[in-house]
Formats: structure tokens, sequence, C-alpha cells
């Protein structure tokens, strides 16, 4: 692997929200759907430069001027592939149907970055959601096996998306459990995820133990159905 | 003039502590081990009838004794067998090695009654703990396979052992999470949660999303040994 997380975090950049370094671009993959516009939302607002990306440059372009006047915050939009060169940092926010083959795709392209996977695989039925097999064990393990030259975080998995693509919800009451194996990919996740208001990030282990957080994304669907919420989780303790 | 609510409660209401029927007799198997005692220690304090079983009648004796002296309360001890019989409710806090050999010697004692399964099918390493592949789905679903004639609840899975087992901490900081596919059995599950000071019971889902929740103590592990505490979760937004 030749990333120097070190050399990248330790730096003379100034800093802000915890520690997230503020000259970073932060590309959000699949940045059109729920989840990475209400990521991508929260990060323009705390100041952070943003890319879109998308399938279809058009309509990243077209959710990027929208989320640049609403937020005042610096956001662009692009393909997918051009995303994630522009990025320092990737997510990737995008259905889990086609996960593996958009990352082969792009493993050139997010080499050397932390990429933060943000996918839950889940399937529904008539009794709600559940958790579908990973034959890697999870999405970020999946993501981790394709990308072997990025180092692969797990994040964001249980926050709402609703509650963070909402301009009205001014601070969002949940942690974010981030899971990696490098120390310093995990702390600089950690970083991103407090710069919402409102959320935490909480180191929650190695990427092998990803696999529940991913899936309790089921068990908060079927809490929110029983008390019509948008439910997320605090760890208690720490 | 000020009435005597826990009187009132005690003798015009069949229920106490937010619905658990007060006459209800409680088993807990694996009563002798950390998570089953912490338990044991919690439902007696709150007035419940226990029955500790254990696989050696004379350590379940001797640990009931212990408990009814520290707490005041009802508390019995047995084999496994014979606390399965006594119990209106049977919880099951037994090491996942030996489960579901136990729960088919128990299964005829079991027939009919509401089991609420406690057990974290996880491994150990050097780099900590990870979850443990389960045939059935998981541990509850296993349990549920094995005592086709029983409601079987999975709950209890995320609790520190050392705050219930420990007479200082007044009280835990954490919602249980209750799994179930029969809403009679989750809310009797909930309502025995609750009884724990600071502790609420929340409906988390169906049974077939049991896996996750039992596979997050993993992630409070690494948790725990991060931050050197005894991390819980709270549910937010309900």
């Amino acid at each position: 692997m030749s990333l120097d997380l070190k050399e990248l975090l330790v730096t003379d950049i100034p800093t802000q929200n915890g520690g997230f370094p503020a000259d970073h671009t932060v590309a959000v993959l699949g940045g059109t759907g729920p989840q990475g516009r209400g990521l991508a939302r929260r990060f323009a607002q705390a100041g952070l430069k943003i890319v879109i990306g998308s399938r279809s440059a058009e309509r990243a372009e077209a959710a990027a001027a929208e989320l640049a006047e609403a937020t005042g915050g610096s956001v662009t939009g692009a393909d997918n592939l051009a995303a994630a060169k522009a990025g320092d940092v990737a997510l990737v926010a995008v259905p889990w149907d086609g996960h593996g083959e958009l990352l082969t795709s792009l493993a050139a392209a997010l080499a050397g970055k932390v990429v933060v996977d943000c996918v839950n695989p889940l399937g529904f039925d008539k009794q709600g959601a559940y958790a579908l097999p990973v034959e890697e064990g999870s999405a970020a393990q999946q993501a981790a096996a394709i990308l072997a030259d990025s180092t692969v975080v797990g994040a964001f998995h249980n926050v709402s998306a609703v509650l963070l693509d909402d301009p009205e919800v001014e601070s969002v009451d949940t942690d974010v459990l981030v899971l990696g194996d490098d120390r310093a990919a995990t702390d600089l996740v950690q970083a991103l995820a407090s710069t919402i208001p409102g959320v935490r990030g909480v180191y929650g282990g190695r990427l092998r133990n990803a696999h529940q957080v991913e899936a309790l994304t089921a068990n908060l669907i079927s809490i929110n159905r029983r008390h019509k919420a948008h439910a997320g989780v605090r760890i208690t303790d720490i």
C-alpha cells in the first residue's frame, strides 16, 4: 500500500470541526440518493468542500447546485469516476445492488485514499427489512477486498437520511459507529462524522465487525415503523 | 392525603413494574454466570420471584442464597431442568457453547412458555471479539428452531453484566432491544427489561433480525477496550 496516512494527517493545514482537515475535498459517491445527499448537505453546511458523484454527471451537477444554494457551501457535481478522482476522502453511499461493480470500476481512482463505505445490504418484504448475506462478510469488507490500495472504513450506516436531508433539523441525535483497521483513518472519519451537529463519531471496532452495524439498520427500520420515528443509536458510558 | 401507590399496585392490580405480572416466576438458566447472575439480581431487586438454574443445583442454590440475602428478594436455586419447570418465563443466559444441547434437553419443560434468549455467539482472538456464524442465523433463531412449542424472544444481549451485577450501580444507562414475532411475548419482555432501573425495553424487530443485535456485543467490547467503559446502547427519537 502506497498510502501514508500519517503524512496526510500530520500537517500544518488548518483543521476545523474537531480535526477534519479544512482543505480536504469529500467525494460523496451516490450523492444524489437520500443518504448521500443528506450527508453532502451536512458536510457542506460544516464548510467542507464537497463533490457529489452520480452515474449521471447532469443529475450530480443539478443536486450540487441545489445544495450549494441551500447551504452556501462549496458543492460541485460530477460522474462517480470524476468525483472519486477529485476527492481526498470518498464516501460510498450507493445502493447495495451494483456496489461491487461500481467499486471495481473506481479502484484506480480511489487508490491511496480513505474510502468510507456507508452501504447497508438489506432486503425488504412484507415483514419489513432484513440483512442480506454478503460473501465477504459485509459491504465494508467487500469494499476492502476490491479496493486493495485504499484504506476502507465503515461508517454512517445507522443515521437517518430523512433527518440529514431536512434543513429544518438543526441537530441529529445519534452517534456514528466508525469501523476500520487503521487508527488514523478511523480517527479521520470520526472527525468527519462529528462535523454534523449533534453527531458524535465513535470508534466501533474492526472492519470484521462491520456486518452487524450495517444490518442493525433493519432493526432501526422496525423501530421506525412501530414508533413512526427516525431512530438513531447512542452509545452510553463513553 | 397521599395514596400508597406501592400498596395499591401490589394488592389491587396483578401487575407491577410497567406491566410484568407480579406473580410470575422468572427462571434464569445459566444464572450463576455473570450475565444471568446480574439479571437475576436486578429482577430480584424489582420484587420478582426468581429461580436460578445451573448445571449444578448446589451452585445455583449457593448463588440464590447470596442474591436473596443481598436483595431481600425471593430467589431460589435448582438445576436447569427444575428451574425451567418452575419458571413461568425462562431466560437463557448460558454460554453459546452447549446452547443447542441444553435447550434440546429442556424443550418439554419449556413448552408453552416465553423463553428469552440472551446469548451472544462470539469468538475471541488477539484482535478482540467477533461474531460467530450460526447455522440458524442467530442464537435466538436456534432456540426457536429447537423449542417449537415455546415462544422465543431475544433480549438482554447488549447490557453490561458488570453493571448489572454491581450493587453499587443504582441505574443502568441502556435500552434493551427485544426481538420476536409474537407481540404479547415481546411486550412482556419489554416490561421485564423495564423493571431494571434506568433500562428501557424497546421492540427491536422480528427474530430474523436478532443476529446483528447479538453480534453488536462484539462492537461494544471494542468500545469498552478503547474507552475503559461499560458501553450500552440507547435508541434515539423514541
